[in-house]
């Protein structure tokens, strides 16, 4: 049996990350989804497992000791990683894996993991990307532009991914991963086992 | 604008690939065929430009020496080859191409156009592939025993390809071959119009 796929999805803030990712797993409910863990505490509703593993500080630092992620970062004083046990046991059974991640832990995963399959999201254009993050409404002309300023550094980094998908309709992204992943299956190394068989 | 994909189809005698790329230019009119250029007489029924382009031998050999052809070949006395500037035409103004050639040539083509896009189509197993051979019904066992041998060594080749598509129902394989022009198109390099768009 061929080893399933990592298929990281990322892409700036206001992408759009998070529902292609939800609408993906809907379409494809193969597709294992790789839960981070953090050491903040639960908010109300978020349930271990699902939403995180919440792991106390000796607890995420004696798994980063032992190699245990993938990548992790620490953001505001609590750690966020990416547990590489769960990804490779899914892998190793034929399963792919769906990893969501920011822009710096992707490029992390790059270096680790170089046969992952990288989609970058991006916007339909810069209006759509400053109506996305001006839609949250809740913030300064101050933070509007500087995230809109770490958007479009982050943007110039998609160029480092394999695949970039305009998020303009969720159904066509959805719809392009999916080829995306049907395509990855078909990799000449992906099908070591086929051409093993027909050596014979 | 982007330019358009080459891709390539090749694969071992008694895989499918004139009926696989047949069905392929049905479902996706807007690709363009790669017609090749050959020295040998015209059959009945064959038409020049849709066939084939017929050359003299000299207009042949002349077009060799000005680089005319992304490979060619002799074989039986008969020069065959890729015309060049026919596909670029067709890539610079973002049209595919599809080119179906044997295994031979597309290891040619890979080492002049590495950014093509290398399908090898495979059988389903070892005996369809014997019963395909044999299903021509007109060759001595010795013949089938050389064919079946050459087409084993033009399997293993195959895994220098980026993608490997097994032929069993050919609509299976023409979706798969559709999800990868899919995917090739959604590659960041193939994206950077968008790219500078978005950075400006």
């Amino acid at each position: 049996m061929n080893k399933g796929l990592l298929i990281v999805v990322s892409g700036a803030s206001g992408t759009g990350k998070g529902t292609v990712c939800d609408a993906l797993l809907k379409k494809i409910p193969t597709l294992a989804y790789s839960i981070s863990a953090t050491t903040r505490a639960p908010r109300p509703g978020e349930k271990e497992g699902e939403n995180y593993y919440f792991l106390s500080r000796e607890a995420f630092s004696e798994m980063i000791a032992q190699g245990g992620f993938l990548e992790y970062a620490e953001v505001f004083g609590n750690y966020y990683g990416t547990p590489l046990g769960k990804i490779e046991e899914r892998r190793k059974v034929g399963q792919d894996v769906l990893l969501e991640i920011d822009v710096q832990g992707a490029l992390k995963v790059m270096e680790r993991i170089p046969d992952g399959v990288f989609i970058f999201l991006l916007p339909p254009s810069l209006a759509e990307l400053e109506r996305r993050i001006r839609g949250r409404g809740t913030e300064t002309e101050e933070t509007i532009a500087k995230r809109l300023g770490k958007a479009k550094t982050e943007i110039a980094v998609g160029k480092k991914y394999r695949y970039a998908v305009v998020n303009d309709q969720v159904e066509q992204a959805v719809n392009k991963i999916e080829a995306i992943l049907t395509a990855e299956h078909c990799r000449a190394d992906q099908n070591s086992d086929i051409f093993e068989e027909l050596g014979r």
